[in-house]
Protein backbone atom coordinates (compact mmCIF):
# COMPACT_ATOMS: atom_id res chain seq x y z
CA UNK A 1 0.00 0.00 0.00
CA UNK A 2 1.10 3.18 -1.14
CA UNK A 3 0.66 5.81 1.87
CA UNK A 4 2.81 8.73 1.38
CA UNK A 5 2.02 11.56 -1.18
CA UNK A 6 5.20 11.72 -1.68
CA UNK A 7 5.59 8.74 -3.64
CA UNK A 8 6.54 8.54 -7.56
CA UNK A 9 3.62 6.58 -8.74
CA UNK A 10 1.09 9.35 -7.21
CA UNK A 11 2.91 12.49 -7.87
CA UNK A 12 2.63 11.05 -11.65
CA UNK A 13 -1.12 10.75 -11.11
CA UNK A 14 -1.60 14.04 -9.89
CA UNK A 15 0.49 15.26 -12.74
CA UNK A 16 -2.13 13.18 -14.98
CA UNK A 17 -4.96 14.98 -13.22
CA UNK A 18 -3.78 18.42 -13.46
CA UNK A 19 -1.91 18.38 -16.78
CA UNK A 20 -3.18 17.99 -20.55
CA UNK A 21 0.41 18.06 -21.31
CA UNK A 22 1.74 15.12 -19.41
CA UNK A 23 -1.81 13.28 -20.35
CA UNK A 24 -0.70 14.01 -24.12
CA UNK A 25 2.74 12.93 -23.91
CA UNK A 26 1.83 9.84 -21.96
CA UNK A 27 -0.81 9.19 -24.28
CA UNK A 28 -3.08 8.49 -21.05
CA UNK A 29 -5.86 10.26 -18.93
CA UNK A 30 -7.17 8.79 -15.79
CA UNK A 31 -10.89 8.01 -14.83
CA UNK A 32 -12.53 7.84 -11.41
CA UNK A 33 -15.15 5.94 -10.07
CA UNK A 34 -17.24 2.64 -10.43
CA UNK A 35 -19.08 3.33 -13.26
CA UNK A 36 -16.46 4.93 -15.20
CA UNK A 37 -14.59 1.77 -14.56
CA UNK A 38 -16.80 -0.82 -15.29
CA UNK A 39 -17.77 1.21 -19.12
CA UNK A 40 -13.94 1.00 -19.68
CA UNK A 41 -12.64 -0.72 -22.07
CA UNK A 42 -10.70 -3.60 -20.52
CA UNK A 43 -8.14 -3.50 -23.39
CA UNK A 44 -7.39 0.14 -22.26
CA UNK A 45 -6.79 0.16 -18.73
CA UNK A 46 -3.54 0.65 -17.64
CA UNK A 47 -3.51 1.01 -14.12
CA UNK A 48 -6.19 0.73 -11.69
CA UNK A 49 -5.64 2.31 -8.04
CA UNK A 50 -7.94 1.97 -5.27
CA UNK A 51 -8.11 3.75 -1.43
CA UNK A 52 -7.67 1.14 1.19
CA UNK A 53 -11.43 2.17 2.42
CA UNK A 54 -13.01 0.82 -0.91
CA UNK A 55 -10.63 -2.05 -0.81
CA UNK A 56 -12.07 -3.48 2.51
CA UNK A 57 -15.42 -2.71 1.34
CA UNK A 58 -15.26 -4.10 -2.05
CA UNK A 59 -12.14 -6.75 -1.89
CA UNK A 60 -10.63 -7.82 -5.04
CA UNK A 61 -14.10 -8.55 -6.83
CA UNK A 62 -15.25 -5.68 -7.88
CA UNK A 63 -11.61 -5.41 -9.71
CA UNK A 64 -12.45 -8.08 -12.32
CA UNK A 65 -8.86 -9.42 -11.90
CA UNK A 66 -6.92 -6.52 -12.73
CA UNK A 67 -3.52 -5.98 -10.72
CA UNK A 68 -4.63 -2.73 -8.49
CA UNK A 69 -2.50 -0.36 -6.44
CA UNK A 70 -4.18 0.21 -2.83
CA UNK A 71 -3.35 4.01 -1.55
CA UNK A 72 -3.88 4.90 2.12
CA UNK A 73 -7.25 6.84 2.01
CA UNK A 74 -5.60 10.38 2.53
CA UNK A 75 -3.42 9.18 -0.79
CA UNK A 76 -6.34 8.99 -2.69
CA UNK A 77 -8.38 11.84 -1.55
CA UNK A 78 -5.10 13.89 -2.93
CA UNK A 79 -4.69 12.25 -5.92
CA UNK A 80 -8.23 12.39 -6.71
CA UNK A 81 -9.97 15.27 -8.35
CA UNK A 82 -13.39 15.00 -6.41
CA UNK A 83 -14.53 16.27 -3.38
CA UNK A 84 -16.21 13.08 -2.18
CA UNK A 85 -14.04 10.31 -4.24
CA UNK A 86 -15.48 7.36 -4.68
CA UNK A 87 -12.41 4.85 -3.88
CA UNK A 88 -11.07 3.92 -7.48
CA UNK A 89 -9.60 5.34 -10.32
CA UNK A 90 -7.83 3.92 -13.64
CA UNK A 91 -4.98 5.12 -15.67
CA UNK A 92 -6.66 4.68 -19.45
CA UNK A 93 -5.04 4.59 -22.65
CA UNK A 94 -6.15 7.48 -25.09
CA UNK A 95 -7.71 6.40 -28.49
CA UNK A 96 -8.50 9.33 -30.93
CA UNK A 97 -10.14 8.03 -34.35
CA UNK A 98 -7.97 8.95 -37.45
CA UNK A 99 -9.87 11.74 -39.06
CA UNK A 100 -10.70 9.40 -42.44
CA UNK A 101 -12.43 7.52 -40.49
CA UNK A 102 -14.75 9.53 -39.12
CA UNK A 103 -16.46 10.00 -42.61
CA UNK A 104 -16.35 6.66 -43.07
CA UNK A 105 -19.15 5.23 -41.70
CA UNK A 106 -22.12 4.34 -43.85
CA UNK A 107 -24.42 8.10 -43.09
CA UNK A 108 -21.82 10.43 -41.51
CA UNK A 109 -23.78 12.53 -38.64
CA UNK A 110 -20.90 14.74 -37.72
CA UNK A 111 -20.47 17.55 -35.08
CA UNK A 112 -17.49 20.26 -35.77
CA UNK A 113 -16.35 22.37 -32.64
CA UNK A 114 -14.58 25.23 -33.19
CA UNK A 115 -12.81 26.60 -29.76
CA UNK A 116 -15.25 25.28 -27.36
CA UNK A 117 -13.73 26.23 -23.67
CA UNK A 118 -16.30 25.08 -21.12
CA UNK A 119 -15.84 21.43 -19.46
CA UNK A 120 -19.03 20.97 -18.59
CA UNK A 121 -20.16 22.21 -22.36
CA UNK A 122 -17.76 20.04 -24.48
CA UNK A 123 -19.03 16.82 -21.99
CA UNK A 124 -22.52 17.22 -22.26
CA UNK A 125 -22.32 17.53 -26.10
CA UNK A 126 -20.54 14.21 -26.15
CA UNK A 127 -23.06 12.17 -23.89
CA UNK A 128 -26.31 14.37 -26.01
CA UNK A 129 -24.14 13.05 -29.74
CA UNK A 130 -23.80 9.66 -28.71
CA UNK A 131 -27.56 9.91 -27.72
CA UNK A 132 -28.99 11.26 -30.65
CA UNK A 133 -26.43 9.08 -33.40
CA UNK A 134 -23.36 11.24 -33.72
CA UNK A 135 -20.98 9.20 -35.97
CA UNK A 136 -18.26 11.47 -35.02
CA UNK A 137 -17.02 14.77 -33.81
CA UNK A 138 -14.28 17.08 -35.16
CA UNK A 139 -12.25 19.90 -32.90
CA UNK A 140 -10.00 22.49 -33.15
CA UNK A 141 -7.09 21.69 -31.00
CA UNK A 142 -7.79 24.66 -28.76
CA UNK A 143 -11.10 23.49 -28.00
CA UNK A 144 -11.06 22.59 -24.20
CA UNK A 145 -8.75 19.16 -23.21
CA UNK A 146 -11.39 16.34 -24.06
CA UNK A 147 -9.11 13.95 -21.40
CA UNK A 148 -9.81 17.23 -18.48
CA UNK A 149 -11.61 15.48 -15.20
CA UNK A 150 -14.60 17.30 -15.61
CA UNK A 151 -15.00 17.01 -19.26
CA UNK A 152 -14.70 12.96 -18.99
CA UNK A 153 -17.25 12.90 -15.75
CA UNK A 154 -19.83 15.08 -17.23
CA UNK A 155 -19.39 12.68 -20.69
CA UNK A 156 -20.95 10.04 -18.38
CA UNK A 157 -18.83 7.52 -20.74
CA UNK A 158 -19.75 8.48 -23.82
CA UNK A 159 -16.07 9.56 -24.08
CA UNK A 160 -15.27 5.78 -24.90
CA UNK A 161 -17.87 4.86 -27.26
CA UNK A 162 -17.95 8.08 -29.67
CA UNK A 163 -15.41 8.68 -32.23
CA UNK A 164 -13.18 11.50 -32.07
CA UNK A 165 -10.13 13.62 -33.20
CA UNK A 166 -8.68 17.13 -32.51
CA UNK A 167 -7.12 18.84 -35.43
CA UNK A 168 -4.35 21.49 -36.34
CA UNK A 169 -6.19 21.80 -39.07
CA UNK A 170 -9.99 22.91 -38.98
CA UNK A 171 -10.25 24.11 -42.18
CA UNK A 172 -8.73 21.35 -43.87
CA UNK A 173 -10.65 19.01 -42.10
CA UNK A 174 -13.58 20.68 -43.00
CA UNK A 175 -12.63 20.63 -46.73
CA UNK A 176 -11.95 17.02 -46.51
CA UNK A 177 -15.47 16.73 -45.58
CA UNK A 178 -16.87 18.71 -48.21
CA UNK A 179 -15.32 16.46 -50.54
CA UNK A 180 -16.30 13.36 -49.28
CA UNK A 181 -19.87 15.07 -50.11
CA UNK A 182 -20.57 16.11 -46.41
CA UNK A 183 -23.48 18.94 -45.80
CA UNK A 184 -21.78 21.35 -43.40
CA UNK A 185 -24.57 23.66 -41.45
CA UNK A 186 -23.28 26.07 -39.18
CA UNK A 187 -25.33 27.71 -36.63
CA UNK A 188 -25.41 31.58 -36.79
CA UNK A 189 -27.53 34.26 -35.52
CA UNK A 190 -27.70 35.62 -39.27
CA UNK A 191 -28.47 32.30 -40.63
CA UNK A 192 -30.85 32.85 -42.89
CA UNK A 193 -32.39 29.33 -42.93
CA UNK A 194 -34.46 28.24 -39.67
CA UNK A 195 -32.76 24.69 -38.60
CA UNK A 196 -36.05 22.44 -39.00
CA UNK A 197 -36.16 23.60 -42.76
CA UNK A 198 -33.14 21.35 -43.64
CA UNK A 199 -33.05 17.93 -44.86
CA UNK A 200 -30.32 16.48 -42.88
CA UNK A 201 -31.22 12.73 -43.95
CA UNK A 202 -27.64 13.09 -45.92
CA UNK A 203 -24.32 13.04 -44.99
CA UNK A 204 -24.24 15.89 -42.52
CA UNK A 205 -22.38 17.90 -39.59
CA UNK A 206 -22.75 20.84 -37.64
CA UNK A 207 -20.66 23.21 -36.61
CA UNK A 208 -21.02 25.14 -33.07
CA UNK A 209 -18.82 27.86 -32.32
CA UNK A 210 -16.85 29.35 -28.92
CA UNK A 211 -19.48 30.00 -25.96
CA UNK A 212 -18.32 33.71 -25.86
CA UNK A 213 -17.55 34.86 -29.86
CA UNK A 214 -19.22 31.75 -31.40
CA UNK A 215 -17.71 30.10 -34.90
CA UNK A 216 -14.72 32.30 -36.08
CA UNK A 217 -15.36 33.85 -39.04
CA UNK A 218 -12.93 31.66 -41.85
CA UNK A 219 -14.22 28.49 -40.10
CA UNK A 220 -17.94 29.15 -40.50
CA UNK A 221 -17.04 30.41 -44.28
CA UNK A 222 -16.34 26.75 -45.12
CA UNK A 223 -20.22 25.54 -44.51
CA UNK A 224 -22.76 25.32 -47.00
CA UNK A 225 -25.23 26.45 -45.20
CA UNK A 226 -25.66 29.04 -41.88
CA UNK A 227 -28.82 28.04 -40.34
CA UNK A 228 -30.17 29.80 -37.04
CA UNK A 229 -32.48 28.58 -34.31
CA UNK A 230 -35.60 30.73 -33.95
CA UNK A 231 -35.96 32.41 -29.95
CA UNK A 232 -38.61 34.50 -28.93
CA UNK A 233 -38.02 36.65 -26.10
CA UNK A 234 -34.90 38.82 -25.21
CA UNK A 235 -32.42 36.05 -25.52
CA UNK A 236 -29.52 36.78 -27.44
CA UNK A 237 -27.98 33.21 -27.97
CA UNK A 238 -28.67 30.02 -26.68
CA UNK A 239 -25.75 27.66 -24.45
CA UNK A 240 -23.80 25.76 -26.69
CA UNK A 241 -24.47 22.52 -25.61
CA UNK A 242 -28.35 23.40 -25.60
CA UNK A 243 -28.05 24.72 -29.40
CA UNK A 244 -25.96 21.63 -30.41
CA UNK A 245 -29.15 19.52 -28.66
CA UNK A 246 -31.45 21.16 -30.69
CA UNK A 247 -30.13 20.49 -34.03
CA UNK A 248 -28.76 16.76 -33.18
CA UNK A 249 -32.28 15.74 -31.93
CA UNK A 250 -33.62 17.56 -35.44
CA UNK A 251 -31.62 15.46 -37.24
CA UNK A 252 -32.07 12.24 -35.24
CA UNK A 253 -35.77 12.97 -35.58
CA UNK A 254 -35.47 13.38 -39.14
CA UNK A 255 -32.71 10.26 -39.66
CA UNK A 256 -35.85 8.31 -37.92
CA UNK A 257 -38.23 8.68 -40.54
CA UNK A 258 -36.02 8.27 -43.50
CA UNK B 1 -17.32 55.14 0.64
CA UNK B 2 -17.48 51.67 3.08
CA UNK B 3 -13.69 50.87 3.09
CA UNK B 4 -14.62 47.96 5.87
CA UNK B 5 -15.92 44.17 5.22
CA UNK B 6 -17.29 44.99 8.74
CA UNK B 7 -19.71 47.21 7.65
CA UNK B 8 -23.17 46.30 8.49
CA UNK B 9 -24.64 46.94 4.89
CA UNK B 10 -21.40 44.98 3.27
CA UNK B 11 -22.11 42.19 6.19
CA UNK B 12 -25.99 42.38 4.95
CA UNK B 13 -25.18 41.72 1.23
CA UNK B 14 -22.66 38.94 1.99
CA UNK B 15 -25.86 37.53 3.71
CA UNK B 16 -28.06 37.83 0.42
CA UNK B 17 -25.15 36.00 -1.66
CA UNK B 18 -25.03 33.15 0.38
CA UNK B 19 -28.37 32.61 2.15
CA UNK B 20 -31.68 31.60 0.46
CA UNK B 21 -33.33 32.33 3.72
CA UNK B 22 -32.02 36.14 3.77
CA UNK B 23 -33.23 37.04 0.12
CA UNK B 24 -36.62 34.72 1.51
CA UNK B 25 -37.02 36.73 4.14
CA UNK B 26 -36.26 40.29 2.95
CA UNK B 27 -37.60 39.77 -0.75
CA UNK B 28 -34.68 40.48 -2.53
CA UNK B 29 -31.54 39.11 -3.94
CA UNK B 30 -28.38 40.23 -5.61
CA UNK B 31 -27.66 40.38 -9.69
CA UNK B 32 -23.67 41.39 -10.81
CA UNK B 33 -22.37 43.04 -13.60
CA UNK B 34 -22.66 45.37 -16.13
CA UNK B 35 -25.32 42.95 -18.43
CA UNK B 36 -27.64 42.18 -15.37
CA UNK B 37 -27.64 45.67 -14.09
CA UNK B 38 -28.64 47.32 -17.63
CA UNK B 39 -31.50 44.47 -18.17
CA UNK B 40 -32.92 44.58 -14.69
CA UNK B 41 -36.46 46.62 -14.59
CA UNK B 42 -35.75 50.11 -12.66
CA UNK B 43 -38.53 49.66 -10.57
CA UNK B 44 -37.79 46.56 -8.85
CA UNK B 45 -33.54 47.98 -8.42
CA UNK B 46 -33.86 48.64 -4.72
CA UNK B 47 -30.05 49.32 -4.00
CA UNK B 48 -27.02 50.27 -6.45
CA UNK B 49 -23.13 49.35 -5.46
CA UNK B 50 -20.06 49.80 -7.25
CA UNK B 51 -16.51 49.22 -6.76
CA UNK B 52 -14.15 52.29 -6.66
CA UNK B 53 -12.21 51.26 -9.63
CA UNK B 54 -15.99 50.97 -11.27
CA UNK B 55 -16.77 54.57 -10.25
CA UNK B 56 -13.75 55.98 -11.30
CA UNK B 57 -13.83 54.60 -14.58
CA UNK B 58 -17.26 54.64 -15.34
CA UNK B 59 -18.31 58.09 -13.43
CA UNK B 60 -22.20 58.34 -12.76
CA UNK B 61 -23.56 58.27 -16.17
CA UNK B 62 -23.49 54.49 -16.38
CA UNK B 63 -25.51 54.29 -13.30
CA UNK B 64 -28.60 56.00 -14.70
CA UNK B 65 -29.29 58.49 -12.31
CA UNK B 66 -30.01 55.75 -9.63
CA UNK B 67 -28.09 56.64 -5.83
CA UNK B 68 -25.27 54.47 -5.61
CA UNK B 69 -23.04 53.00 -2.72
CA UNK B 70 -19.18 53.01 -3.51
CA UNK B 71 -17.07 49.95 -2.05
CA UNK B 72 -13.59 50.14 -1.45
CA UNK B 73 -12.16 47.60 -4.40
CA UNK B 74 -10.84 44.76 -1.97
CA UNK B 75 -15.04 45.17 0.18
CA UNK B 76 -16.47 44.74 -3.25
CA UNK B 77 -14.67 41.56 -3.81
CA UNK B 78 -15.46 40.21 -0.31
CA UNK B 79 -18.82 41.05 -1.40
CA UNK B 80 -18.84 39.62 -4.98
CA UNK B 81 -19.91 36.18 -5.96
CA UNK B 82 -17.34 35.85 -8.53
CA UNK B 83 -13.81 35.43 -9.39
CA UNK B 84 -13.00 39.01 -11.65
CA UNK B 85 -16.03 40.87 -10.37
CA UNK B 86 -17.13 43.21 -12.85
CA UNK B 87 -17.49 46.08 -10.22
CA UNK B 88 -21.39 46.78 -10.08
CA UNK B 89 -23.99 44.71 -8.63
CA UNK B 90 -27.51 45.88 -7.27
CA UNK B 91 -29.80 44.23 -4.86
CA UNK B 92 -33.06 43.30 -7.01
CA UNK B 93 -36.94 42.93 -5.41
CA UNK B 94 -37.99 39.91 -5.94
CA UNK B 95 -41.16 38.78 -8.12
CA UNK B 96 -42.97 35.57 -8.64
CA UNK B 97 -45.73 35.46 -10.50
CA UNK B 98 -49.24 34.47 -8.61
CA UNK B 99 -49.57 30.90 -9.92
CA UNK B 100 -53.53 31.47 -11.77
CA UNK B 101 -51.53 34.14 -14.07
CA UNK B 102 -49.36 31.21 -15.43
CA UNK B 103 -51.84 29.78 -17.60
CA UNK B 104 -54.04 32.61 -18.21
CA UNK B 105 -52.02 33.04 -21.27
CA UNK B 106 -53.66 32.65 -24.83
CA UNK B 107 -52.15 29.01 -24.91
CA UNK B 108 -49.72 28.11 -21.69
CA UNK B 109 -46.68 26.40 -22.43
CA UNK B 110 -45.10 25.67 -19.46
CA UNK B 111 -42.67 23.55 -17.48
CA UNK B 112 -42.87 21.94 -14.17
CA UNK B 113 -39.91 21.03 -12.31
CA UNK B 114 -39.17 18.59 -9.73
CA UNK B 115 -36.54 18.82 -7.45
CA UNK B 116 -33.83 20.39 -9.86
CA UNK B 117 -30.78 20.27 -7.99
CA UNK B 118 -27.94 21.98 -10.31
CA UNK B 119 -27.74 25.55 -10.36
CA UNK B 120 -26.48 25.66 -13.99
CA UNK B 121 -29.17 23.38 -15.06
CA UNK B 122 -31.99 25.83 -13.33
CA UNK B 123 -30.51 28.64 -14.99
CA UNK B 124 -29.74 27.24 -18.40
CA UNK B 125 -33.29 25.71 -18.11
CA UNK B 126 -34.73 29.46 -17.40
CA UNK B 127 -32.63 30.68 -20.34
CA UNK B 128 -33.31 28.17 -22.93
CA UNK B 129 -37.53 28.63 -21.98
CA UNK B 130 -37.29 31.89 -23.05
CA UNK B 131 -36.11 31.87 -26.18
CA UNK B 132 -38.45 28.49 -27.42
CA UNK B 133 -41.38 30.62 -26.13
CA UNK B 134 -42.06 28.91 -22.68
CA UNK B 135 -45.20 30.97 -20.79
CA UNK B 136 -44.20 30.00 -17.14
CA UNK B 137 -42.08 27.92 -15.06
CA UNK B 138 -43.48 26.35 -12.15
CA UNK B 139 -41.13 24.18 -9.91
CA UNK B 140 -41.29 22.18 -6.41
CA UNK B 141 -39.93 24.47 -3.60
CA UNK B 142 -37.03 21.97 -2.69
CA UNK B 143 -35.64 22.66 -6.45
CA UNK B 144 -32.35 24.72 -5.90
CA UNK B 145 -32.92 28.41 -5.36
CA UNK B 146 -33.29 30.74 -8.32
CA UNK B 147 -32.29 33.73 -6.77
CA UNK B 148 -28.80 31.50 -5.78
CA UNK B 149 -25.93 34.03 -7.51
CA UNK B 150 -24.46 30.74 -10.15
CA UNK B 151 -28.44 30.38 -11.11
CA UNK B 152 -28.79 33.87 -12.01
CA UNK B 153 -25.67 33.64 -14.02
CA UNK B 154 -26.90 31.26 -16.06
CA UNK B 155 -30.21 32.53 -16.85
CA UNK B 156 -29.07 35.43 -18.95
CA UNK B 157 -31.13 37.59 -18.01
CA UNK B 158 -33.95 35.42 -18.30
CA UNK B 159 -35.05 35.58 -14.41
CA UNK B 160 -36.21 39.02 -15.28
CA UNK B 161 -38.76 38.07 -17.97
CA UNK B 162 -39.74 34.51 -17.56
CA UNK B 163 -42.77 33.99 -14.98
CA UNK B 164 -42.42 31.67 -12.68
CA UNK B 165 -43.62 30.09 -9.50
CA UNK B 166 -42.66 27.86 -6.00
CA UNK B 167 -44.48 25.67 -4.89
CA UNK B 168 -45.28 23.99 -1.65
CA UNK B 169 -47.38 21.38 -3.70
CA UNK B 170 -46.39 20.54 -7.12
CA UNK B 171 -49.71 18.10 -7.32
CA UNK B 172 -51.66 20.22 -6.24
CA UNK B 173 -50.44 23.34 -9.07
CA UNK B 174 -50.59 20.14 -11.52
CA UNK B 175 -54.06 19.38 -10.88
CA UNK B 176 -54.93 23.05 -11.32
CA UNK B 177 -53.15 22.85 -14.75
CA UNK B 178 -55.41 19.68 -15.99
CA UNK B 179 -58.82 21.16 -14.84
CA UNK B 180 -57.53 24.26 -17.12
CA UNK B 181 -57.19 22.38 -20.02
CA UNK B 182 -53.79 21.52 -19.88
CA UNK B 183 -52.14 18.75 -21.36
CA UNK B 184 -49.22 17.40 -19.04
CA UNK B 185 -46.26 15.77 -20.68
CA UNK B 186 -43.55 13.94 -18.17
CA UNK B 187 -40.04 12.94 -19.70
CA UNK B 188 -39.65 9.53 -18.75
CA UNK B 189 -37.33 6.43 -19.97
CA UNK B 190 -39.89 3.91 -20.15
CA UNK B 191 -42.51 6.71 -22.00
CA UNK B 192 -44.22 4.50 -25.03
CA UNK B 193 -44.54 7.74 -26.91
CA UNK B 194 -41.81 9.08 -28.76
CA UNK B 195 -41.98 13.09 -27.90
CA UNK B 196 -42.12 13.94 -31.56
CA UNK B 197 -45.54 12.10 -31.73
CA UNK B 198 -47.54 14.31 -29.74
CA UNK B 199 -49.41 17.59 -30.53
CA UNK B 200 -47.81 20.29 -28.55
CA UNK B 201 -50.00 22.92 -30.14
CA UNK B 202 -52.49 23.17 -27.56
CA UNK B 203 -52.10 23.94 -24.09
CA UNK B 204 -48.96 22.12 -22.74
CA UNK B 205 -47.05 21.70 -19.68
CA UNK B 206 -43.30 19.74 -19.85
CA UNK B 207 -42.32 17.63 -16.44
CA UNK B 208 -38.79 17.71 -16.00
CA UNK B 209 -37.22 15.40 -12.96
CA UNK B 210 -34.55 15.68 -10.67
CA UNK B 211 -30.89 15.12 -12.22
CA UNK B 212 -30.48 11.76 -10.56
CA UNK B 213 -33.46 10.27 -9.83
CA UNK B 214 -35.79 11.72 -12.32
CA UNK B 215 -39.55 12.66 -11.76
CA UNK B 216 -40.97 11.78 -8.08
CA UNK B 217 -43.62 8.93 -8.80
CA UNK B 218 -46.50 10.63 -7.34
CA UNK B 219 -45.89 13.59 -8.99
CA UNK B 220 -45.07 11.69 -12.82
CA UNK B 221 -48.55 9.96 -12.09
CA UNK B 222 -50.25 13.48 -12.90
CA UNK B 223 -49.16 13.54 -15.98
CA UNK B 224 -51.49 12.81 -19.21
CA UNK B 225 -48.47 11.25 -21.28
CA UNK B 226 -45.59 9.30 -20.71
CA UNK B 227 -42.86 10.55 -23.61
CA UNK B 228 -39.42 9.52 -24.33
CA UNK B 229 -36.66 11.13 -26.23
CA UNK B 230 -35.25 8.04 -28.37
CA UNK B 231 -31.78 7.48 -27.97
CA UNK B 232 -28.79 5.64 -29.66
CA UNK B 233 -25.69 4.24 -27.75
CA UNK B 234 -25.63 3.40 -24.19
CA UNK B 235 -26.88 6.57 -23.25
CA UNK B 236 -28.83 6.49 -20.16
CA UNK B 237 -30.58 9.73 -19.92
CA UNK B 238 -29.70 12.91 -21.54
CA UNK B 239 -28.59 15.73 -19.02
CA UNK B 240 -32.06 17.75 -17.69
CA UNK B 241 -31.25 20.64 -19.25
CA UNK B 242 -30.57 19.26 -22.85
CA UNK B 243 -33.78 16.83 -22.34
CA UNK B 244 -35.61 20.11 -21.92
CA UNK B 245 -34.01 22.02 -24.94
CA UNK B 246 -34.89 19.07 -26.94
CA UNK B 247 -38.92 19.24 -26.16
CA UNK B 248 -39.23 22.67 -25.91
CA UNK B 249 -37.93 23.28 -29.68
CA UNK B 250 -40.01 20.31 -30.79
CA UNK B 251 -43.12 22.14 -29.58
CA UNK B 252 -41.70 26.08 -30.76
CA UNK B 253 -41.15 24.05 -34.10
CA UNK B 254 -44.65 22.56 -33.59
CA UNK B 255 -46.14 26.20 -32.51
CA UNK B 256 -44.38 27.75 -35.32
CA UNK B 257 -46.29 25.93 -37.90
CA UNK B 258 -49.74 26.47 -36.17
Amino acid sequence: MITSTANAKVKQLVQLQKKSRSRREQGVFIIEGSRMFSEAPRERIAEVYVSEGYYHEHGEAALNGLKTEVLADHVFSHVSDTKAPQGILCVVKMAESPSPALVSSRNPFLLILDHLQDPGNLGTIFRTAEAAGVTGIIMSRDCVDIYNPKVIRSTMGSIYRMPFVYTDDLEAESKRLKAAGVGIYAAQMEGKSSYDQEDYGKKTAFMLGNEGNGLRREIAELADTYIRIPMQGEVESLNVAVAGAVLMFEAARQRRRK
